[in-house]
């Protein structure tokens, strides 16, 4: 017996005693429509068929595989890191936004917009070695928690999607992050919560530059954007990782569309997948209105365009990872 | 006795009948140190080892896997299109550098300098979509030939690197390329010459932009640069990409010394490795008075620096694939 069992593991033979690869999703048309299309990319006698070197699969980060409410967790850590470099050093609050952001005036920063929003993390997110701002990341990771959850912020990630991305992977899929977050952020507990190693983490990143100091060479974090990876952004940067079309894309916002669109473009089967926040029980429900996450332009074209509109509500048995 | 075959194959035992990896590297210092640096990474029980996914192997692109003279191929491709797009039109001729360039003027290209070299490639490197772009190299390798040797330009890949790219990999090793090149042109061959697949080369590229045109969404090709993958640069891209710092990088002019020092500096074992044209009869000999791949710094500090110089005419037994 203990023989044939290690054959069997020894082969690993198709059509074995499948255990369901998608536990958390509740059986539906959703959990349907991503099992046919797998099987249809992997089965070597369809004309489906896709080889594994072109099987690419894209996923957003925030709202797609881990939560975004109130506010995307990045953007938590530069008012926590903010308010940190401002006890000591309160001469870094060199404008009115900067020391409304230290205070903690939400009102002020949300009447900022973006370019607050990106004024505000410059401060955490530029003059220091890419290792050290990393390093910083990685302790309030591991120390701050979720203002209503009072969950670590790397553990409120979607069970489901950590089940579709492995289920990909045994299917001989590569799966990728494409991110309007920052890249140094995510590749930080991408590993480890995803099981993405950094180099297949594409995302928004800063100017960056080459410094020897006596002798010792670093990568310095610079003022400035050098590519904001949203909206169209995404399509761009994914030529410009991969050199190849995605088959599967993941998203959950409008910023997301584009990268759909240019995935789903392609010939051949392709799946494009929007996770509608729809429980706000167990998450948060929010879409065309959202601050953060505004789904409109996806929610009225996901029909027309064949992709498929995820319900967190009803086909997802679990949300959070240990909470079943 | 198939069956032993068979299970030999099946297990692919350490140790067993391993042949010489790299048969192109005559016997020498060169050869075994990367060896000894190979066996030092993979020996699990050394303290020198290093895990799989931390072997990343960096290589240059012109002048370490296929040659760069009488200068890189890239600018003879793009004077190639130039001469063809201005037969068919010749008001696209918009300067004196164009259309001395489009008449074969080789004296006021080398005039115009790296500026001037730009300008020239931007005609053919922009105002398409990158697919488009992508076919016109394919074409161009397919029917050009080198002025002197004849050969295919994909051809003049160098069979020692060759050897030492498939070396790393069957040691589990990921080797990528990063070039001072344009990015799109070499994807379009570097699966074919040097197995390495479109999302492992780094290189330098254009502005790009995302389009839906009727439809249809395309990636197009703009004119000016974005960033420009060479010196100071090398390191920065690596980074970006991969968020991992390489433990062997090749090179063979001073556009790769930040790449090699970023590379060599870090803990425990690293491998640098320069790539030193001293062949005139079976390639080209040059170095530190070089038009292209000037080695100046490279050579002066490798010794002090620990980066192991290979002699192309002392250490490779044989230079272009099938020339044994």
């Amino acid at each position: 017996m203990r023989r044939i069992l290690a054959l069997a593991a020894l082969f690993a033979l198709p059509g074995f005693a499948h255990a369901d690869p998608l536990p958390s999703w509740n059986d539906g048309d959703a959990k349907a429509a991503i099992v046919e299309f797998v099987e249809s990319v992997t089965d070597a006698a369809a004309d489906t068929y896709v080889t594994p070197a072109d099987r690419i699969a894209v996923f957003d980060n925030d709202g797609t595989l881990w939560a975004e409410q109130p506010v995307y967790f990045q953007f938590l850590y530069a008012l926590d890191k903010l308010k940190e470099m401002a006890a000591a050093d309160p001469s870094i609050l060199t404008s009115d936004l900067l020391k409304s952001a230290a205070a903690g005036d939400m009102k002020a920063i949300a009447a900022s917009g973006t370019e607050g929003m990106l004024e505000i993390a410059m401060v955490s997110h530029s003059g220091m070695a890419t290792d050290d701002f990393k390093a910083s990341v990685r302790s309030w990771l591991d120390t701050a928690r979720h203002p209503e959850t009072g969950m670590a912020y790397d553990r409120m990630i979607y069970q489901p999607m950590l089940e579709l991305l492995a289920y990909l992977r045994d299917e001989d899929f590569r799966t990728f992050i494409v991110s309007g977050g920052g890249i140094d952020f995510i590749r930080v507990f991408s590993q480890e919560a995803y099981n993405i190693p950094p180099d297949q983490v594409i995302g928004t990143s800063g100017n960056a530059r080459y410094e020897v100091a006596d002798g010792t060479p670093a990568i310095m974090k610079d003022p400035g954007i050098f590519f904001i990876d949203d909206k169209e952004g995404k399509p761009v940067a994914i030529e410009s990782r991969l050199g190849k079309r995605p088959i599967l894309a993941a998203g959950n916002s409008d910023g997301d569309f584009q990268m759909l669109e240019w995935t789903t473009a392609g010939d051949g089967p392709r799946l494009g997948l929007i996770v509608h926040h729809t429980d706000a029980e167990r998450e948060f429900a929010y879409d065309r209105d959202g601050a953060v996450g505004k789904l409109a332009r996806g929610l009225d074209e996901a029909g027309t365009r064949g992709w498929l509109l995820v319900d967190m509500q009803d086909d997802w048995a679990t949300v959070w990872p240990g909470s079943r």
